[in-house]
């Protein structure tokens, strides 16, 4: 048995989010089919995290367990070849015996795409949140600055998540915008060591309302303080959403055996 | 009766090209239900030209003949309210009388995006041939040049095409490259006073065989003198192509009324 990490970039227009289930088009699903179409073993991949139905990714990580013999660039071509062309293997790579894709990973990154315009950007639809009205870019970062470092998250974690520590560490969060074809492309970059379920998206959407002009932008320490969901804003949809990146420790401990 | 020149976008990736046709899902049959939903008048509309399945557009123009008493703003939103997210309007401008959109052109402008990198650009399949090899850019755009002027363009034309005459006038014709976060993004812009059947998509691929050191620099002078489709290289596929736009004479003679 050897264990491997999967990089994997998705489009999640058409999938109903990662995780598998009866009878809808999901990506573990989808990987795990071509996985078994490759090499005839039915596995249980796990991933970084579960993306949501509609939220895309260009680096989500995924462990798998396997007896296969086929040696990486071989199950790269191989599953290419057996995936949809809205799914790509980015790469194949060995992890450390044991490898646990959800609770190794030490940081994630993601990006929120929004844009300003007064029509919709037609070929970035499916990437980004449209609207049209121009926000206050430099107010939005600003605010944002407040969730940096590590607090309870509680205010931003969907209502009705499963009980657990809601501290996370933020250690970048960035808004800026650009001049684009369409109008202007505001992008949210923000990297933690976790984010709690919907957390990325009920940030976006509190830093919205700032860019606005709804919430002040010293509002935000008040919506942390609050452990609340109330008091934070709207969730954005989900296909602004982009897992860009999970990073792993260098070396794990477990890679050191007798 | 008023004549009325509409500017569409459009994704054409789940369209079957611009001309309507009983049972398949086209912009013409689809706009025409949009107006009709909206002023109640069937209308038959006319394009700069029928883009094919899985063409993109920027800057489609269309003209309408119409009793509507709708004012263009409205007419704008109205319509926009009435089409799928695949079809954006981008204005509707008066336009002089008996416009006609195809003949009254001057001049169009289309661009090719061409994406060269081991993996697929994951957010721009629709929208670029995907080759996962480099390309000599500089001997495409200087190879490209050769076609620059009034030349008869039969070799370029898809066999079998109706007869007509094959002059045609290309005023510009750049191959240009950028990297990308994928790899390199090559775009080819082509502006001329109009265009044979599949020329554009037929020069793109001749081109492509030049990039690919299949075809010498110098060979675009005898496939032009040759005027034979068979001189050529291969049709680049639809979905790399997008009409960016259309120009009309600054003022018709048409509009000129006692």
């Amino acid at each position: 048995m050897r264990w491997l990490k999967l990089t994997l970039a998705y489009d999640g227009t058409e999938f109903s989010g990662w995780q598998r289930q009866p009878g809808r088009r999901t990506v573990q699903g989808t990987l795990e089919a071509a996985w078994r179409a490759v090499t005839g073993e039915s596995v249980d991949s796990t991933a970084s995290g579960r993306t949501d139905a509609g939220v895309h990714a260009l680096g989500q990580t995924v462990g798998i367990a396997t007896e296969a013999r086929l040696d990486n660039a071989t199950l790269v071509r191989a599953l290419t070849a057996n995936l949809p062309e809205d799914v790509v293997v980015r790469s194949v790579e060995n992890a450390p015996d044991s490898f646990d894709a959800t609770a190794d990973a030490v940081s994630k990154r993601y990006r929120y795409s929004i844009h300003c315009g007064r029509l919709p950007d037609l070929f970035r639809r499916r990437y980004v949140w449209h609207i049209p009205r121009p926000l206050e870019v430099a107010a939005m970062h600003r605010a944002a600055q407040s969730l940096v470092g590590t607090h309870d998250f509680a205010s931003f974690q969907a209502a009705g998540s499963p009980r657990e520590s809601t501290v996370r560490t933020i250690c970048e969060l960035s808004v800026q915008d650009r001049a684009g074809e369409w109008g202007e492309q505001v992008t949210i970059e923000v990297e933690g060591d976790g984010f709690l379920y919907k957390m990325v998206r009920n940030i976006v959407g509190t830093l919205v309302e700032v860019g606005r002009g709804k919430r002040s932008e010293t509002s935000l320490e008040e919506v942390l303080r609050a452990r609340d969901r109330a008091a934070a804003g709207q969730t954005a949809p989900p296909h602004g959403l982009i897992l860009v990146a999970v990073e792993y420790g260098v070396e794990d401990q477990r890679t050191v055996r007798p």
